[in-house]
């Protein structure tokens, strides 16, 4: 549908993708980073940003250069390349955060998106309203319908090669953003910027922002690409791209910079509080907190940018990595545990477990069983989907411990997955590695896979020799199964004659 | 006791400190890495490890130099510092690991100090005897008892300044192990190896390492510096230094960049298996995998070995920042979700919980509630402990609600601490984040705390409105107290005329 953007490779609703801007001539690798420079104060020569962290793409402001006398006319001379010297992709915003702030704008959308054009912008932005959150349902369902007619504007524009955002509003209502994000997906404009989630981000409401781009990529299917507006925080974008976000943009680097907040993946520092850097970046290799505290500003600020950014790339060539390497949940369970809040908002993340796997690649690396989290992993809901397809004899074990002669079939009983066909224990994610002492989540999930066995396929007499299950995991399984705690099947009624091992599967 | 190392600041058992190395004329700050350097190849020049990357401390092998032909007498003559072009410490090993790889050295601990302390190193080894994991009590016992008499001897041997480690023995058999570390404290001898590790750490067998360590620090209180010998990846470096080890010495740097793998804080990665470098050190952002794999193997081995330690010594210095900070636990729960072993590691060590906390300073930077593990921090322990010596009226109210006047005080009732005396409820552990979607765990725990300060004040009346907690938590309350839902106590006998908001705390 949008020949710009190809996907090349998936981890759940995470992708890898390419991102040719046809005005740049550039293909841009995504979950890509676009850092913000101010046409006026350049934090970073755009042209370092390019050579030394690999920037292939950028976003600075029309409206300001629109409204800025000193700097209109030489850009609209010289075009936005050469005026920031710099070769990648330009995005341009277009005064929507202005009016979000300030409450009124000088330029339409018309005019924006042309003059947008006439610098040389490759991306233009249409004049969206970006509606804050937590408003009324019918304010938001009002200023939506003027940022329907915008985009639906702005497709009637000539604009010759430059792509056209269409930026996704709603508030905090879900049915509004899958509405919008559907509407977008029908116009002829080109990616997707999920707009005024920054409140959100500045108040850690990582469960809400997940619940709100699940709504979008929910109507937008596997359009993109999908711009998390604002977002520059390294210590989400691991979660962010979970979701099939693929676009981040960070005036973080700069902003924080300022105010001498050090950034991490964990988290922020403050510098004063830092007596060593916990980084290997140039910056916190060569030098002190203590020598960049005795700083005049203008150095100290340009050296932690410079951190900041250095951090913030290469968090999206971890992230881009792990897609590729099927680990993208592996990372983002260590990186959620930088704070509580993003632990809620993985919890949330969780919570569309179904949505997540429908484009999830079936074979990936080994699975890594990390947390009680992890129990409600898609990969193990999918299991216990494919547990209702599979054929069962009438009879059928499933065991902790060895096979036994005496049913037809011995399956293998592995939490989280629940029961396992022997020829399947080979196969992603049937291979993974495990601790030895698993949370009660992980029995229960298992449980849930022996229940969801026992319910599509009601022909079939199952026994379960569990390996001293907790309570509540045996709580859930079915009552008109044979349950036995392997060891006391001895004197189990219906196997009377076997004994059974506790020791793994060699295989395992 | 030992008065070359001093602790400047503990989180837990972990520690910060100052190692003085007299013979070299430095200080060390722990928790730090030795590098450990070949005498006959040199990966990286030690020049470099001091400039570049900060070592402070390097370990070599005095028993490979005595018998090198062709080093010995050039080190004889110029000194190991000359030698390697190193100012920093310089620590010796004896021959201990050949002795275990080939049965048999050709030293005695006499010798090996002798020629050690002639050679120049700042910190020697005696001949300890390495017993394996897993071998029978008898044989650990045995080989115990001769590196006990090889310390012993060495305490008698005069070495001048150079400083003389006492390594601790004792196989897996944690009793051994603590008596070992008993002994060692008990000579003079200066520092002090957990030996024969290397076979647990190869097994990723990290539960069983962490009760080892405890057992052995369970001996040593708190004496130091303690290494944790032949630990070198830095997946585990931040749940050692949790456990109070202050030396980690890294082989791994150079012995992987050799096997093309890579090292990260989550796990290694061969390079093959990479398109893009997830790190920020200064190789991982001026080339790529495919130019890497395009070098000769000494161009692409200096390059990896040079990310290797960047990465290694970036982590070292982000657990002292942590441990400074008081959010090494923090970091430690993101650290172990890099493996699955790497959790059955922290749940041994929570298990350790009341001696973890012994050290542990009362305020420190904000508790993160990070997973069901942190449920079982020793904060919350202590805090268990605290509520026993509290006074309690006649009368007492426990809310997740509002303060009632029906009862003669009202405390907070708090997962994962239990009951919160309000004028607490600004001192750490209490000012705790959590998520809003808090796991069973957490609960739990505050059920626990409810019942150790029913147990300890039997003539207060207590009284349970919690917000709607699971049955688990639930069941876990003494059957003694009233317990009701918020919303539901309107209808509760025992308090009739009061209704209860369910908002939070503004203060919390």
């Amino acid at each position: 549908m949008r020949d710009h953007f190809e996907l090349t490779s998936h981890d759940g609703a995470g992708r890898c993708g390419t991102f040719s801007v046809p005005r740049a001539g550039v293909t841009v690798e995504t979950p890509a980073l676009l850092p913000v420079v101010n046409p006026h104060v350049q934090t970073l020569p755009p042209a370092e940003l390019e050579s030394t962290f690999g920037a292939q793409i950028l976003i600075t402001n029309s409206y300001i250069i629109h409204g800025s006398d000193d700097i209109r006319e030489p850009i609209r001379e010289q075009g936005l390349h050469e005026f920031l010297d710099f070769s990648g992709a330009i995005m341009t915003d277009s005064g929507s955060f202005q009016l979000a702030e300030y409450g009124e704008i000088s330029v339409t959308t018309e005019e924006i998106l042309s003059f947008q054009h006439e610098i040389g912008s490759d991306i233009g932005t249409p004049v969206d309203i970006p509606t804050p959150p937590d408003v009324s349902y019918e304010q938001a369902r009002e200023e939506l319908d003027t940022t329907q007619e915008r985009l639906e504007l702005a497709e009637t524009i000539d604009t010759g090669e430059m792509l056209v955002s269409a930026p996704i509003q709603g508030s905090t209502h879900p049915s509004l953003r899958t509405e919008a994000a559907t509407h977008a997906r029908n116009t002829t404009l080109d990616m997707f910027p999920i707009g005024a989630v920054v409140p959100l981000l500045n108040e850690y409401r990582y469960a809400d922002i997940v619940d709100l781009v699940a709504a979008v990529k929910d109507g937008l299917g596997q359009s993109g690409p999908v711009h998390l507006f604002g977002a520059g925080h390294p210590m989400m974008f691991a979660l962010a791209a979970a979701l099939g976000c693929d676009l981040f943009d960070s005036a973080a680097y700069a902003l924080y910079a300022r105010d001498d907040r050090y950034l991490t993946v964990r988290g922020t520092r403050q510098l004063d509080d830092l007596t060593e850097f916990p980084c290997s970046c140039e910056v916190c290799t060569t030098h002190s907190p203590a020598e960049l505290r005795a700083m005049d500003d203008t150095t100290r600020q340009d050296l932690l940018a410079r951190h900041n950014l250095a951090v913030s790339f290469a968090e999206l060539r971890r992230i881009r990595q792990a897609i590729r390497a099927g680990r993208l949940l592996e990372l983002v369970e260590t990186r959620i545990r930088g704070h509580p809040t993003l632990v809620d908002g993985f919890r949330s993340f969780l919570d569309h477990d179904e949505w997540l796997e429908a484009t999830d690649p079936v074979a990936k690396d080994t699975f890594f069983y990390l947390s009680a989290e992890s129990a409600s992993r898609p990969e193990v809901t999918r299991h216990h989907e494919r547990l209702a397809r599979l054929e069962t004899p009438d009879d059928l074990l499933l065991t902790a411990g060895n096979p036994s002669e005496s049913f037809t079939e011995s399956w293998r009983l592995v939490p989280p997955f629940g029961p396992v066909p022997r020829p399947l224990s080979d196969v992603y994610p049937l291979t993974a590695e495990l601790p030895d002492r698993l949370d009660r989540e992980a029995y229960e999930a298992a449980a849930r896979g022996v229940t969801r066995l026992v319910e599509t396929h009601p022909d079939t007499a199952v026994t379960v020799y569990h390996d001293d299950w907790p309570a509540e995991a045996l709580s859930l399984l079915p009552d008109r199964i044979t349950v036995a705690r392997l060891g006391e099947t001895e004197t189990d009624e219906s196997e009377p004659t076997h004994s059974y091992s506790t020791a793994p599967d060699n295989d395992q």
